[in-house]
């Protein structure tokens, strides 16, 4: 899936994932009120306006980006329903070819991140047959456990063909607290790089592993260092646009291939149309907004990737 | 929430929670064959049989233990259907009257974690109505990702008089990875007990926070040093039994009071009448040998907390 990801970004030359992480208040209200009239204020509702919104954003952008991230959380929040609009969105994203990130942010120990593995990029035995749950190509992962947590996730990666983003430094403004606490001499996200360089050796693809990294672009000294202490690994980048990260800042996040990584932008995107930059296209044709965010999002980058 | 737990855990004279964390192979034949025969093999079949098998063992443990700690990879790994399974099984152990643990781990940042805090333990808001989507009573959290990722559960946690348990050692082998690091003398699952006692100390119930914590009942001394540390948090205590963990262990995670702690097993009591100990009862009475075994473990605890 690494190497389809990077034929992808070839491809398109936008080294773009777009964040499928629809708030009810980015959703317009024409969406809303129709999903709305057909199963009323319910979880259902929510989840069809949901599934609408993303379906129109995904076929505005769909040629223009190698990935989408869904972040499960604004599913998750709507229950069963809302899942349902997390798979169904899954399932579209990779009809049209998209590579489909899970922004799961699972992890637990032995038998448990088995599981979550299972379940989110492998199949799970039932009698018989088996089946794949959601069946992401990839997914991000939490370190805290340490490698009886990653593992497993490796195995099934290994097995499916499949990759992962394990959190290193992460884009909030409190990812310090812990994350960069000195451990003999280096912070805390070093030492988890040093091991997600690690555990990517023995999962190589032609020229980087599909063990990647997450890296947030609101902290680009530190992901210079990370590039370096990671170089095989792809970094996946979040914190570009609302949260503050600019172009200028993702060059670090690069290798010399111009690859290496591939940068998350979600409101910015897919909220465009509340924006002052893309306020004439208008909530009717929020899609188109976000077509355009995206353009302007490549160009952002290629300016300062050519300018480096 | 934090109150009801300790009340049900004086009355049942058991800190005690029944891990339900469903392998297919702790199912027996019987419920299998019943589930697979009415929806084939497939997923709403290992769904039925999950539930079938759940729901015998909370009936034969309710009036025995305070509470309940469904592994909801366990059932995400199932997809839709599994995740059915789950949020019936949390219902059916409401209406019995259980305290519910969500063993979700989640951990995000800002609205993310908010999301995610929505969904399991507070309401989402869909239009003008407000629904609660999986309704957990306490959920487990992965601290890091900082206070960012903490705070929108212990907001919803406030208002909607619920509870966390927030990882510091976990109970698997390799957790001294990364939190056994030593920051400033002292090793980073300190500074997270540090952090959890501070995070409490806003939330607290008549004598104990609702802000807990995990810790593996595998490394006692840690436990010592952590009950030290977080004096008014309530410790979440897995890796009893079937990890290795024994009553003797157990005893420095409780306070004077004997209170402070909730001990739990999922493999060693719901698939008990797999072990010979409890192999009298057999796979047809699987649930009674669950019933045994949570009278074991509560005899074994006491003993141990008697003799210290």
């Amino acid at each position: 899936m690494i190497e389809k990801l990077i034929a992808k970004i070839q491809k398109t030359q936008a080294p773009i994932v777009v964040g499928l992480d629809p708030m009810m208040n980015y959703i317009p209200e024409q969406i809303q009120k129709k999903a709305f009239g057909e199963f009323g204020e319910t979880l259902e509702g929510a989840a069809e306006a949901i599934w609408q919104y993303n379906k129109a954003i995904v076929d505005a952008v769909a040629d223009l980006v190698p990935a989408v991230k869904p972040q499960i959380a604004m599913y998750e929040q709507f229950g069963i329903e809302g899942l349902k609009a997390f798979k169904k969105t899954v399932d579209y994203c990779k009809e049209k070819d998209l590579v489909v990130i899970g922004d799961v942010k699972r992890g637990d120990i032995g038998s448990t991140s088995a599981a979550y593995a299972a379940g989110h990029l492998g199949r799970v035995q039932v009698g018989s047959k088996s089946y794949a749950a959601f069946n992401e190509d990839f997914a991000t992962v939490n370190p805290y456990l340490g490698s009886d947590g990653i593992k497993p996730f490796i195995d099934v990666c290994r097995e499916e063909k499949k990759g992962l983003f394990i959190l290193v430094k992460t884009s909030n403004p409190s990812s310090g607290e812990f994350q960069d606490r000195i451990i003999d001499g280096r912070p805390l996200y070093e030492w988890v790089g040093q091991q997600v360089a690690k555990w990517g050796e023995d999962c190589m693809g032609e020229t980087y592993s599909y063990i990647g990294a997450v890296v947030g672009a609101t902290y680009p000294e530190m992901g210079k260092t990370l590039r370096r202490i990671m170089p095989k690994s792809f970094i996946l980048v979040p914190g570009y646009g609302a949260q503050g990260g600019k172009g200028a800042d993702l060059v670090h996040f690069f290798n010399e291939d111009g690859l290496g990584a591939i940068v998350n932008s979600s409101r910015g995107i897919i909220a465009a149309y509340k924006q002052e930059k893309y306020a004439k296209f208008g909530a009717e044709h929020f899609a188109e907004a976000s077509r355009a965010a995206v353009l302007d999002m490549k160009e952002d980058i290629k300016t300062a990737l050519e300018s480096r």
